[in-house]
């Protein structure tokens, strides 16, 4: 794992000195690491602070408390399901959602989310950062690549985008969390081209292309 | 929280007396409160075996280890999706199926699932024991329902049967784990009543009824 992609930690620096970025880094990393190994209750801020190499004091002057700890790395470690993107249809504008999907649950931001979906059944901060950060970009994305496929006529218009948004991120944590899979495999990409047909047919597009063969698992 | 409904306990009886039957109950009801509470990680067999009032001792003599008796939770509280009814229709039968997987998932073996998707990631035992439990009985269901469409040719063969299935068990398990619920709301059940036009239009079924207003949340 690496953090030179790391999202967020940089956006709101508390001073500007490289050290304290890199220090910033090295604990959202120690915490996603920390998540993965001992799950939420069996995390200590002890644990986060030696694997980052950094004093308990030092962590506790950032974030307060485990809580709060967790809480930035969930912030930090959000999809990055990057920008909405028009390519002028419908077939396209959804495969690339789906594989930008793909890609955010198959790497760092979809092992936290795995990681911390127990924890927020009973943790409001967390389950309103998992809304805010992973839901909400994937159901607006959803809505606007919706809104231009029936502007286009491509559709008619869709009476219940929540439920659409669902079958799109659903199938795809679905397939990537509850079926055992071989390490190296990418079973985010996998799922998204075999949904795209079926997702184009549910929203009544007039065409659904069968997905290549290729590509499959 | 309730044992009455418990499945599979008493499935495996070890002896018949009723006293163990009774200590195996009290034994994954206590095993699944401690999952929820402290996740896999946070759960003791001391704190596992004093919520159900039992020793530790006996709680060794019927589960050899940690792992062995949260993999045995996990098929005590294995959704019960009820068996397969041909009801006749495409439409009746997907939906007895919807509202199956929505009640299993709005009950125990959903707060099973939830509470140990995090550690399956890198528990093998866990994760074959969901796969098999969780997966695979709907998977069956749900080709069951798709072959018999097709036989009355209600619907084109389905290509790819693990998608549908994936279509089925997705967006609800991200409905009811992913967004934050308000006490007493059932998202499972919200999920699939408006859910089953979608499905019924990606499998090519000629008539996809609306769902009623009345039931949303």
């Amino acid at each position: 794992m690496t953090t030179d992609h790391l999202p967020g930690v940089s956006r709101t620096p508390r001073r500007g000195r490289p050290r304290d970025a890199a220090r910033d880094r090295a604990l959202m990393d120690a915490t996603l690491a920390e998540l993965q190994a001992n799950g939420y209750s069996g995390l200590t801020t002890a644990a986060v602070a030696k694997r980052a190499g950094v004093s308990t004091a030092t962590l506790y002057r950032r974030w307060r408390s485990k809580e709060d700890l967790v809480v930035g790395a969930a912030r930090a470690w959000a999809e990055e399901l990057g920008p909405d993107r028009d390519t002028g249809a419908l077939h396209s504008d959804l495969s690339a959602l789906l594989h930008d999907k793909a890609a955010a649950l198959d790497g760092p931001s979809g092992r936290l989310l795995r990681a911390v979906l127990g924890e927020a059944a009973h943790n409001r901060a967390l389950a309103d950062v998992l809304m805010d950060q992973f839901v909400m970009p994937l159901q607006e994305r959803v809505g606007a690549v919706l809104d231009r496929a029936a502007g286009r006529g491509e559709i008619p218009p869709v009476e219940d985008a929540l439920v659409v948004g669902e079958m799109v991120i659903g199938p795809m944590v679905s397939h990537t969390f509850l079926i055992p899979h071989t390490p190296g495999s990418r079973p985010g990409v996998d799922m998204a081209e075999r949904l795209l047909p079926y997702l184009l047919r549910a929203l009544g597009a007039a065409t659904a292309p069968v997905p290549e063969a290729a590509g499959r698992e």
